[in-house]
């Protein structure tokens, strides 16, 4: 039953004016709470943002994408070391964990508690979407929101009633995906064969056009995945961890 | 109905000796695969593993957890942003993967898929288990699996039929891990109120006794996760980051 609610998601972007009360909220949080963590340490916070004039705060961080201000919740999912800190810290104990290790634990926690968030969500009805742009502008999330040290933004979802059906998007075939046993590197045959169908979508074919590009990978590294600009948020994010007490 | 299942669920470490039919795996990872991710480059690749030989090659990787060699199956999730350069190389475009912010994003593609894999799979039934060791010991499953630069484990997975039900395991008060618009950072009273239950349980006191400990915290900073452990294995995977291809 509910495999067939995961077959035939896809991310909504668009939402009804319809509110999601605390009580489902609550629901989905403490649900998503049982999915596994890093030694249940539990390295994980989860900011939501209801209020109007803090989701236009938060916009430009977002590059203003509308999901920010017309989704009802958005939850900012942070890596959060912060909390396990103080309270070895407070028993007598030296946390070691201002370090890379623990940030990459903390940031699969945040993931975890997310998706598992995100299934529960659209069990219930609701849309969701992840935005990307919580790493890309972690340090202005973190003004807004007022993380402390040993707290980073990972991840950013918004949440709502589905005011849209958009088509459900195209996936590789999952031989593209799936290894047996050892990785099997591809071949230019492989390359071509796993990514034809994709290539042949209309859509993606609109997308080239539209883009006035020569293929569809140009797409992603001439616009939307530029060197320049993933060398300028890598930075950036690397900077941000630092500043917030990550050492290495 | 599915959320009854999510919020009763707990790791599962021993498995009966039934196999997981393919038929029943690639549904399973069918499923998971329509999870969201990063702008449907689906930045990861898993590598399954089922042959015993294989699972004792990996067992050291992972500290010789016994859940390695007794899962029918085992999955490698990786950041993998290898088959997206070599599509872009070969349709004319110029790829700037090999950075930091593109190796996040394909962390985050290939948590999201592997939780996604974890509700589906326990929708069905199964078990399954999280190894965080697969970022401590990255380079040595780089070996055994053949993985190909700019491909990096980020966590694996043992499935399989549950062969007992353990007790749930505790979690924090919600209140610990939810902060409502912006952050509310703990005070030493917040850190008592919220750790208390958790100290309080006689499992965890127990947990304290056997390794002659003061406190719960000190088990985990000075025996579990300790400082020279966590830098150890910080430095290795980011050394195994570098030797994958990522710069930064």
């Amino acid at each position: 039953m509910s495999l067939q609610y995961m077959k035939k998601r896809r991310s909504i972007r668009k939402y009804t004016g319809q509110d999601i009360s605390d009580t489902l909220l609550n629901e989905l949080l403490e649900t998503a709470a049982r999915a596994s963590n890093t030694g249940n340490m539990q390295l994980y916070s989860v900011v939501i943002t209801r209020s109007q004039v803090n989701k236009e705060k938060m916009a430009p961080a977002h590059f203003n994408q509308p999901m920010v201000t017309t989704a009802p919740v958005m939850l900012t999912c942070c890596a959060d070391v912060n909390r396990f800190v103080k309270w070895a810290e407070q028993r007598n104990a030296q946390p070691g964990f201002d370090n890379f290790q623990t940030f990459i634990a903390a940031m699969i926690d945040a993931i975890i508690f997310a998706q598992a968030f995100c299934t529960a969500a659209e069990e219930k009805g609701l849309g969701i979407c992840y935005l990307g742009t919580a790493t890309y502008n972690a340090d202005k999330i973190i003004e807004v929101l007022s993380l402390p040290k040993l707290v980073v933004p990972v991840t950013t979802i918004t949440v709502g009633w589905p005011a849209d059906t958009p088509e459900q998007p195209e996936r590789l075939p999952m031989e593209a995906i799936i290894h047996h046993e050892t990785y099997t590197d591809y071949t230019p045959d492989d390359i071509n064969t796993l990514y034809k169908a994709k290539e042949e979508l209309s859509i993606n074919k609109q997308y080239v056009k539209e883009n006035n590009k020569e293929t569809l990978a140009q797409v992603f590294t001439d616009i939307r995945y530029t060197r320049k600009n993933n060398e300028y948020f890598s930075e950036k994010y690397l900077k941000t961890l630092k500043d917030q007490g990550f050492v290495f």
